[in-house]
Formats: structure tokens, sequence, C-alpha cells
């Protein structure tokens, strides 16, 4: 039966502007042909092309974000797909399968069924300047809006590797893009069993809000694995292949992974054993959240009609588990409050056999949570005024909170302590200051306290408390 | 094709003394009939028994705990089941099914498949002494043997569940035990999508090491959950009700729950809406650790011909989660050093279609992680000699780590702070202090601090180091 509801409950795309010129900065780079939103800021200079939005543009297009405005991750050129061609790209599933099988798009559109959901990509290294702050990271610096979220169409992975059939001592699925880089195509792998479990809704997908995937997004089919870091979702797809061991492309040993956090630089490029501890890889998120409201250097003035400022930012967890609460402190945590969230996703489970985009809203059955939530709690002006600073701490369903410290690794991932917004008083007006500002854009309390030749590792924001703590 | 090694290399139980006395102490108790190891832990008074073993003792066992040192929870009395009546007991599959269904022992002997696999059991309120030691909790004070291993022999309830055919609207499953409360029987819920994938393992279970389950751990039938806190994993079964919302059984709402740190016993008791967030409560387990070696109050004399003393202790997560390693710190946080983790229940893995205990070992295509592990690191005594302390720290492969911060809420729940042992120079020899000892056994440091008045809530262990950092 078909339920469908009038009017449309869930949240649709915003606005989205199609970017039809290439920019000055890309002229003349190996991706010539791809238009670009200017608002982007690059993380690792001209090229490759590895960008997030400013937090507060990010944040303001609501739960779903513009495929301009997406967070991307390339490691080396675009793939240039003409649209003429995208039917006949082709991509294999090959390996441990009874019926090996090469697909075209045109197949893939034709003889699967199709569903619709949104999904939250986050980049392993979203908040990493903050690390690379205390100590740098092997990383480029991501600030905190590595992350973005669309309306994902495609086939279920599931019943492409079901149509080849396994074969016995299959575990993994490994995937490769049609990006050449120095080190081969960029691949890696997720467990079979994974791929298997509808509750994880790892789907090969072919349109992002409605429209083909754009070319830095994978043009014309790239894997969409929910609730895992986003250097998991291949794009550019041309390969699936089954296995008994995960990946050894390059990029899936040497890249996405936390080793230990006493393993330096120089340890790590010594000894190979770190990288081949699959322990190591990083595949679920883990728990986190930011501040997007009140923005960097945005100032405030407590004079206005206003008795309370809101403070508003985002939360998202791993593995399909929901974040459970999101709670603030202006005591550096020796008291919180309980900050009101919004699960946006939720709207979309109330719809049944209802189509979107050409494909089935496969959300009313499953119960694991694929997206960001937003917060927010009105805060008295007075207390702000009393207030040194904002921190901001989530839990999940694993009931596994935000850690004040810092886990720093050689890497620089996943970093998901208490995310700190500094509140400097200026007479009647508040003037707030985040940890880091992305890329090499100056601003930021860690700097400063990084300039003052103050210590940051310490897990005390610099304000050397723990240090005396710690027996000489 | 069956496989069979030899020998076997996966762990056995430890060797089991079934105790056949009743103690003194439970004389004259409803549980008059229930023979009990006196070497167990009493945590509330006589009667009902809740009791964990001494964590040396329980740590010694290996990977497997014996029935009679196996942490205990009980409500009320223990229902009484005669060996000649076991295979009579019945219970029912019932509520949104197609073919409701009354069910025997004998039946579910005779007509199911029957599998067999470790799973470690952890109580919500494991490590609870600590959260006491901060501000006194609605629960009582378990030590950090608030968990134990088995081998549980049973049918899948997935199968049980199919058999009866759910109907369309069907989410949770409803468990009721047989034990008489105040508040009618213990029950609860679990998602039925949890019960139908097999990744999660939730068994009713008959057997435990190879033998009928004992009357303190459910005879003759129990709900076995793993990765989920044991309250989930109702005792003596006589319902199972698959319903389209949660349990609204007493238990279910009132305990196993985390509210949020700032409710307090008073607002707790004034508003129930607390307590009808399910965000709020507790399935799968956190991740967590503590040593157990050094024990508490234990002497080592520096003097001695070995040089190192290894430092040795368990882990765990949830949700099927693997540790994915432990660190040991000297110096508070500062730096920390990579333990060595050993994963018994991966031996269990080798072996295809072998039957252990009238049961298949289903473990060979299960990836995920149902039991605790151990952990050791051998430490130069010099080290030792100039440290304060030492803290543990694990994380799993959701990338969250244990924090540094007390998780403080009202029932007093899910420890999982940095499990922190101090160190006392005596001349040449160390003295180990652990945070608390169970129930009202005195000793441990956070007593010490609390009863000099120190404050214990700002998260450095009553050293005062936070709150002189905190805006006054």
């Amino acid at each position: 039966d078909c339920i469908e509801k009038d009017p449309i409950q869930y949240a649709l795309p915003p606005q989205s502007a199609t970017p039809t010129l290439v920019l000055e900065l890309d002229q003349g780079t190996p991706d010539s042909h791809v238009p670009r939103d200017p608002r982007l800021i690059r993380l690792t200079g001209t090229h490759p092309f590895n960008v997030e939005a400013p937090l507060t543009e990010l944040f303001n297009e609501g739960f779903l974000t513009s495929p301009e405005l997406f967070y991307v991750r390339n490691h080396g050129a675009v793939p240039h797909v003409r649209d003429e061609d995208v039917l006949d790209w082709e991509f294999t599933v090959e390996g441990m399968v009874r019926k090996p099988m090469k697909i075209s798009v045109r197949q893939l559109l034709r003889d699967f069924d199709q569903v619709t959901y949104p999904v939250t990509l986050v980049c392993a290294g979203n908040r990493r300047k903050e690390q690379n702050m205390v100590r740098k990271s092997k990383g480029f610096s991501w600030g905190a809006a590595g992350l973005s979220t669309a309306l994902f169409t495609g086939v279920p992975l599931k019943e492409l590797i079901e149509h080849a059939v396994p074969l016995k001592g299959a575990r993994y699925v490994c995937m490769e893009g049609a990006d050449k880089l120095p080190n081969g195509s960029y691949g890696t792998s997720v467990k079979l069993n994974w791929v298997m479990d509808p509750n994880r809704g790892i789907m090969l997908a072919h349109k992002m809000n409605g429209e083909m995937l754009r070319p830095d997004h994978g043009k014309p089919i790239r894997v969409v694995i929910p609730g895992q870091i986003g250097g998991r979702s291949v794009k550019w797809l041309k390969r699936l292949i089954v296995t008994a061991t995960p990946s050894d492309n390059w990029y899936h040993t040497y890249d996405n992974r936390i080793l230990p956090t006493m393993v330096d630089p120089d340890e790590a490029a010594k000894n190979p054993a770190w990288w081949k501890d699959e322990r190591y890889a990083i595949y679920d998120l883990s728990t986190n959240s930011a501040i997007a409201s009140p923005a960097h250097d945005e100032i405030f003035d407590t004079q206005g009609v206003s008795k309370s400022y809101t403070v508003k930012g985002y939360a998202y967890s791993g593995g399909g588990r929901r974040i459970t609460r999101v709670e603030l402190s202006l005591d550096r945590g020796k008291s919180w409050k309980l900050a009101n969230v919004g699960y946006a996703e939720d709207r979309y489970r109330a719809y049944e056999n209802h189509e979107l985009f050409g494909g089935r809203l496969d959300m009313s059955w499953r119960e694991t949570c694929f997206c960001w939530c937003f917060w927010s709690l009105p805060i008295q002006i007075s207390e702000l005024l009393d207030a040194k600073d904002i921190v901001v701490r989530a839990m999940d369903e694993s009931m596994n909170v935000q850690p004040r410290d810092m886990y720093w690794s050689v890497l620089g991932m996943m970093n998901n302590c208490w995310y700190r917004v500094l509140i400097h008083r200026e007479e009647h007006r508040l003037h707030f200051e985040h940890p880091t500002q992305p890329a090499l854009i100056p601003g930021g309390w860690m700097e400063r306290a990084k300039k003052s030749g103050r210590d940051l590792t310490d897990g005390f924001w610099g304000e050397g408390v723990l240090s005396a703590a710690i027996p000489e």
C-alpha cells in the first residue's frame, strides 16, 4: 500500500546553481574541465582539489548540502567523463565470485531497483587543523566543515554482489576508481559482511540531490558507505573485487588510519608493520560535534533587545548510531546544559513506497542513522558574559561520549575532542573565537596559544593546567 | 566439510566446583534453595543476590569464568525450578506474530538447531562505585568485576521469532522473566531488527560452559544478548512479546538508563519525561577497561630479580565492536604506551561445523566481537619508581576512546573514564592503590580523597587541578 503524505514533510535539496564556469585557478590544471564554486576553501593549494565550504555557509544551507558546496577530497586529477559517455561507463564485479560481470551504467539503471536516501559523508580529516596546531601531522588542515549531506540515488551494493554470487571464503569487497595516481588508482575495501547488511545501506550511487553526480563527486558512479569515513566511498568506480583479504591498494594501507598516538612520523616511516595492522584502519565514524553559531570572529552586542543568544551546531556519529544527546559547558566541563537536537533524517522514515528522484525512499524500515543532526540552545546573555568559553560534546547510542583530550596520531585523523569557542568580552560586546580556521587561513585561539609559546599538547588548551599536575 | 583441529586451540572452561551447600547467609531468605560460592562479594546485603567476584580471582580464571564466580544481578527471589521440571518449562512467543506459540524447553532442545559461542556479559553498573564516590547515585556499588564470560549454548532467537512470523509494523521484542517483583516481573525489550541480525548473535541459552544454567543465571532458560548490557539478557524467560513500541515494563523504563548528567535525583523524580526518552536507554556497551594487576593493596619489592613489572587487565566494548588498542600512561595522559592485546575469542573462529557442548561452534563466519580481551605490558621498574600512577584507556573499532572525565548520571551507569591505579613509593617497595573497592569495602584513593574533603567532581581525581582553571 502506498502511503503518500501531502505536503512533503522531509527536507528537499537547497537551491542549487550548477557552476558552469571553469575558475581561473583551475585553468592550466588537469581539472580544467571542471566548473566549480568559488566559495569553496582550498586546503591543498590549487590542485588536487580538496575543499570545504565556509562553516557558516555550509550550516546555513541546512540539512542537505548543495553539490557545489559539498566538500571534496580528490587525490589527483578528476576523470573526464562527457555526458554522452555516461551510460556506456563500465565497471566490473570480479574476484571471488561465481559470475564475474562487467556492468554499464545503462544496465545499472535498467536492470536494478533504485533507492534514494540522505547520507552525510565526512572526511576522516574533519577538524584536523586543530590536531596540526597541537603537533604537525602528515595530513592537510581541514576545518570543521569537512562533511556534507545529500540525497543519494542508486542501487544497493548488496544486490550487485549477490548477483555475482560470492564464493566461500570471500570476506572483503575491494573498490577501485578511475583516477590515475602516483601509486595506482585510488582503492580501498570494506567487509563483505557489511555490504550484505541492509542496515548499513551501502549503495552504488549515480545521483546526488536528484541530479547526475558532478565530476568532483564521482561522475558517473561512486560508492556511498553511510556511517563510514568518506575515504571508503570510492568515486569514479571501475572495479569491485571480492577477496579473502583486505585491499592491498597503496591508499588503503597508507591512508585513513589512526596509528597509536605514540607512533611518531619517524617510527611510522621506519616500521611498515604499523600500517599493516587492520585494527588501525578507520571505517565507522566516531562521535563528533562542532559549534557553527557563533561563528569565528562573530561579535554580539549584549545591549540589543535579546535576553539570550542561541548557540547552534552539528553532531554526527558512525556505524548507523544515533546521536543521543548534545551538551554544552560554560565552565570547562564542570557542569553541562542539554541542547535541543533535531533529527531531520527521521522525517524521511514516515514514507513507504514513495519515489524520490527515480529511487524508492528506502527509510521506513531502517533504524540506523546515516546523517548529521543539528542542535541548538538559547543561553542567557548574563551567563555568556560570565563565561570564558563554550565547549560542546555529544554522545551516541553506544554511550561513548566525546573526550576532553585530543587523540593525536601521525596522519591526524578523527579529531573528536570537545569543540571549544572562546568568548572575549569587549565592553558590552562578546567576541567569539573558534579554535582554528581551515587551511592556512590565520585565526583562532589555538594559533594564538601556539604563537605565545604555550604547550597545546597538555589537553587543557595550552593553559598549562594539566602540566602542573604531571610529576616532573 | 568438517575441519577439526587437534588439539583444541580455544579456551575451555576453567575447573569448576558446583556449589552444593546453601550458605548460612542464604538460609531464611527466599533463595534458601540456591547453593552458592562464598567467595562472591555481596553488593546489596544478603538479599537480593547481587555479587561480583574479587577482581583478581575473576581475572586469574582466565578468558572463561566458572559459573560459580560469574557475576549475578538479581532483582528479587530466584525462581525455584527442580531438575525434573526443566524440560517442561514453557515460554511463549506472542504479540504481533502470525503464529503465537507456547514452547517447552523439551521442544527447544528437540526442534531447533543449537549453537555455542563465548559471550561476555557486563552489568551496566560495572565500576559504579567510582561514580558513587564522586556523587551518590541511585545504584549500588559495583567494583570493576561486574562482568564475566562463558560459553553459552542455545538457539538463535532469530529462528524462534521467524518461526512465529512477525507482522507488519512489528519493531520490538519484549522479554519477561518468571521472577516476582514489587513492580511485576522483570522485563525489557530490544529491537526486532537486532534480533534478526545474525551478526548480533542474540541467543536463547539453556547451557553455560556446557552445563545446565544454574539458578542464579536463569535456570532453565535465559536470553543472551552479546555486546549489550546484562540488563537486557532476561533470565528465567517466560514470555517473548513482539510489539510496535518498546517495553512498558517498570524495569525497562526506570532502570538501565543514562539520563543526561545535569538531571539530579530531584529532577529525575519530579519529571517522568526523562525516563520515557528511549535515547537514554542503554543497549550496547561502551568502550571500557580496567587494571587487574597490580591488584589493590599489592606490594611489589623493586629490589627483587625482575627488572620489570607486567601490568595486566581487561578491556571490552559493545555492539560487536573489537577493542583496537589499549594504552597506558604513567604521566596522567601526557604520553601513552601501547599494551599487548590478546583476543582469546578469535581462537574459536578457526572452527567450522565443530560441535561443542551439543551446539555448533558458530563463530567462523562472524566478524563481530562479543567478549572481553586481556592486555598486558611489562614496565621498567625505574619508570614505575618515577610515576605517581598508572592509567589505562582503550579504543574500539568505532574509534571512540575512553575519556579522562567521568560521565555521572543519576542511576550511576556505564562508568568508563580512564581507570587509575595510584603508586605509593615506600622505600624500595611500590604499594598500589585502586580507586575503590566494591560494595561497602573500604579502601582506594577515591575514598581517601573524599574523606580529606577534596572535590572529586572536577575530573582530575580530586587534585583541584581543573577547578583552578575554571572561571569563578
